[in-house]
């Protein structure tokens, strides 16, 4: 059984770029004439152009709970679809559920069997707020990975993140670190035009792989991120590819161009 | 539209206690022979007893989206049906989808959408760790309440909430006390047997009221919290209550009459 960071490091080999693209599909960002039948069918259209644009140039893919959740039942089966999609269009890619779930041990073992067996997810981010116990029922899926929220980029995330001395963040990162054993656990680090907050974090935590939003749209660079976090990073971007195309017809190729774009950009720290 | 917090006054006085009852069905403890046909039909059977010998007792029911997310899509109908049930048995009663979600703005307005919009929840928990930007999209529904882990109860906890000085999670209590506007913020406060957490809590955040877990099953004491907590709280009972029977014959009956201890316990402070 091969290991989440053995996956990662066989796509990126293959890959030649470490890119994983997010896929939050949001009703009012996705083009009109998706949806001239009902909403679910125009979203699934949608993610699957998406999937069948980008599949050869992605590391990952990482959906976002909140926006398939939001949709009800359809958007359990369209999250199940989605995945399904995925492992047919590119049998290696590693999908990570974007869930920063959260949750004492017993009832943490119920959101990993959700988001493992049910979901066939390859990663699954995590809030650390609870503690490093609520980690273990996930650690206990060999093959799978924990990415654990550490230092975000929202506006409101450095009151908490930044409290004490040293910050909260640094602790979150240097515990993991310790914790780090079969390469399962990697951090959740935001890009912002300041990279000190990832210079920090691999200071204290050099064996933590991270995964970096905040590109893009966000406005974080890729050359000021990859300068600084060492090899081991996936680099998520999510609505400037998905919401490059303004119409059904361009949706697939402007994904494609823009992911293939940013895919360069990282291919250049290989 | 009568807000949570006067619709949770309004239950308090009516049943004259506040207890909580947690739903969290554990296939593992539920009892075999709920389980002679499928699987979720037996849990189905199983909460329904517990909803019907509980409903004329209890101040809310909190369904944790773990166990439900766990038992996959059958899991999410499984859950709604749920909730179906208990405004059905319970119309007023109060029902806290118990979910520790967390996330951006933009995205946390998808999780609200789904708890709110399609589970029909009165309130949601959070998790504080993203920062505070991160529940304006829940407060926007002003008949709802969002409460917030502050200071949990589970053996890793500590190493995280009490990082600083102030320790966090008093920091998370006196920064959600100026948030506090139309009583829409409440607190998860964990009992243990130490009740100086609490006392520190309503110290800094005399406005928010509690939710604590941790009494039965996880050791606390339902006369040192009720104490200290001030009459604005509701107490958590799950696996106490849940599993007092052993089989389909009784698990109704022993339900009732566990509610009814820690309810009349209860009573004794108002």
């Amino acid at each position: 059984m091969s290991s989440f960071y053995h996956k990662y490091l066989q796509r990126r080999n293959k890959t030649g770029s470490a890119l994983c693209i997010g896929l939050d599909p949001d009703p009012r960002m996705i083009p009109d004439d998706f949806f001239k039948k009902e909403k679910i069918k125009g979203i699934e259209m949608f993610l699957t152009q998406i999937i069948q644009a980008t599949a050869e140039l992605t590391c990952a893919y990482k959906p976002n709970m909140a926006f398939f959740e939001a949709l009800g039942f359809d958007g359990y089966s369209l999250l199940d679809s989605t995945i399904t999609n995925i492992r047919k269009y590119s049998p290696d890619c590693l999908i990570i559920i974007d869930a920063k779930r959260s949750d004492i041990g017993n009832t943490a073992g119920f959101y990993a069997k959700s988001v493992f067996d049910h979901l066939d997810g390859d990663a699954v981010t995590l809030s650390p707020y609870m503690g490093m116990d609520t980690f273990d029922p996930f650690l206990k899926y060999s093959d799978k990975a924990i990415i654990v929220l550490c230092n975000t980029s929202n506006p409101g995330a450095g009151w908490l993140q930044n409290h004490g001395d040293p910050p909260l963040y640094l602790k979150v990162a240097r515990e993991l670190q310790e914790h780090q054993q079969k390469n399962q656990i990697w951090l959740v680090v935001g890009a912002t035009k300041d990279t000190q907050n990832i210079k920090s974090i691999k200071e204290v935590a050099p064996d933590l792989p991270l995964l970096v939003p905040g590109i893009g749209a966000q406005g974080g660079n890729i050359e000021d991120v990859m300068s600084v976090s060492g090899p081991d990073v996936l680099i998520n971007v999510g609505r400037s590819i998905l919401y490059a195309g303004k119409t059904t017809n361009d949706t697939g190729d402007k994904a494609y161009a823009a992911a293939k774009k940013f895919s360069d950009q990282i291919k250049k720290y290989f």
